[in-house]
């Protein structure tokens, strides 16, 4: 038996410890334990990569604290609507959907776009009647919509006691913003970075990642991000999985998650050397985030450039680790 | 001033000499010389790369035989829903959009969204409000629908005497499901290879990549292709500039259009070796189709691994060419 390994992420961005209070910190490490557990059990069992990162995504999006799945964002029109994606590197087969509403576990629509279509990323009205077609798990909007760590958190904000990472500004944004460096953006809308993500390297040696994201809060002309884009936010083969967090236009630009890959497969890089390049790279091109990814030794590594990363990871022989700041 | 290039191509996939007649042929090659001359009187003035892809996809678009903008195909329900995306490698900016109706030249939204918007991909509903937003220049269905085209072109089919790349479906695919090897197809519908592209290089050896699609002919489910994702069908820096056309889930699988560039810096290949490996790569994951590229010299490549691809070049100091068939 291989080296069977997990790294988690639930998104990256403005995340102080100043910021954060005791209680809050301990929700948000209970989420990111609750997701390594459910994704552990899988590999443990001998289970595939696929499902191991499919069940933490699945446990990231149904814990409401994380903008994806339940606890998505709104729209400008009050609705949700979300964006998955998952990558098998065994098959080199993906799917992906963005825009779907009122589906509870968008990851697992986009499984069904793998498994049950030649296709890899459907989108809209068309992703929506795929999901009916399917019988996918429905929701209504008041499970997406949770009340209570709404106000919670609204409370939080007022008193600045915490950012969101998905509801302000990155201070990158920011800095470009002070700097007048922001050209050609009367269309500008804010941008999600809540995002959450698995990466798991199963006792075969084979690789998947997974991606889901909420959206962006008050998201207007149907912008999609890096989240459902295989190579930009989500990426798996057979040196590599990735999934990334931050601000999405930077890694699709710089087709960030096959980045990893290529650097490894091209440069002859280790998982550690290739993705601490691609995120300079993203330094560079001036994009704020992060990512996880795993090789098929079951090596971990979760570099980011931005304040913080809500982020885990699990090596047999080793205690799950969690981490919300730097370093 | 440095070696000015251009190319172009207008889809790739079953294109048989000996389906094809004389007088389709030199319409095809009307429509190829066409596009070249748009893009290289824009590279020819001293005008920057991204101008000049602009201006040969625009022209492709407009022409009616390929599939994008004029001459696109019908969803399901009898409507056009189109794709196009280009980046200018000088600036490493991108603008793409998805699923927009009635846009005249959807190439030209999506220089939009790269000029106007602080992000990448715009879809769906919201990417039609931005045309409006932005005035983008509309048109009726029935400039989309060209009848005269079209009944020629059914006489044609039914007479045996064309294969459309974007009617049919491939030999590649055709192959796979003669032999049972296309599993999990139950929801598979028609792919799109009906799309056109142009890369460029200008003066200052700078580079831009630009793809346009007329989505696939009785579309469902909101597929998305490779043509508007950045680093699959359409990909510039500054080392390569490479538009791509076939079987788009491969390309997405494979994120051909980056590869050749992620080829040309963690191995140091020219672009023509960098191209053809990314090809060969497309074979070994069983996708068909081609790509045309470009590098900062000026040099050209247009591979294909298909029957045949509409392309043609121009370059300074040699006359432009223009091909369908192998080799």
């Amino acid at each position: 038996m291989g080296k069977i390994a997990l790294a988690i992420h639930g998104g990256a961005g403005t995340i102080l410890r100043s910021q954060m209070t005791e209680e809050l910190e301990r929700e948000y490490r209970n989420g990111l334990e609750a997701a390594l557990k459910a994704g552990w059990a899988v590999l443990e069992q001998g289970g595939p990569s696929i499902e191991a990162v499919e069940a933490a995504v699945v446990s990231l999006e149904d814990f409401p604290l994380f903008n994806a799945g339940r606890g998505s964002v709104f729209t400008s029109e009050g609705k949700n609507e979300m964006d998955a994606a998952l990558m098998d590197g065994l098959t080199l087969k993906a799917g992906a959907v963005a825009f779907v509403r009122n589906v509870r576990n968008p990851i697992r629509l986009a499984r069904e776009v793998m498994e049950r279509t030649g296709h890899v990323l459907l989108a809209g009205e068309g992703a929506n009647q795929f999901a009916a077609e399917v019988h996918a798990e429905m929701a209504p909007d008041e499970y997406f919509f949770t009340e209570h760590r709404w106000l919670q958190l609204q409370d939080a904000i007022a008193d600045g006691r915490v950012q969101l990472d998905h509801v302000l500004e990155d201070a990158e944004t920011r800095r470009h913003r002070d700097a007048g460096n922001i050209p050609n953006s009367e269309f500008r809308i804010p941008h999600s970075k809540g995002t959450v993500g698995a990466v798991a390297c199963d006792k075969n040696g084979s690789l998947a990642a997974a991606t889901s994201t909420g959206g962006m809060t008050n998201k207007k002309f149907g912008r999609i991000g890096d989240t459902p884009l295989i190579g930009a936010g989500t990426y798996a083969d057979d040196l590599c999985a990735v999934s990334c967090t931050g601000h999405g236009e930077y890694f699709m630009l710089g087709v960030s998650a096959y980045d990893v890959s290529a650097r490894m497969r091209y440069k002859g890089l280790s998982l550690e050397d290739a993705a601490r390049e691609t995120i300079e790279r993203l330094s560079e091109i001036s994009g704020e985030g992060g990512l996880i990814a795993v090789d098929t030794h079951g090596n971990v590594t979760l570099p980011f450039n931005s304040e913080g990363m809500y982020r885990g990871f699990v090596q047999n022989g080793i205690q799950p680790v969690v981490k919300i700041f730097q370093p």
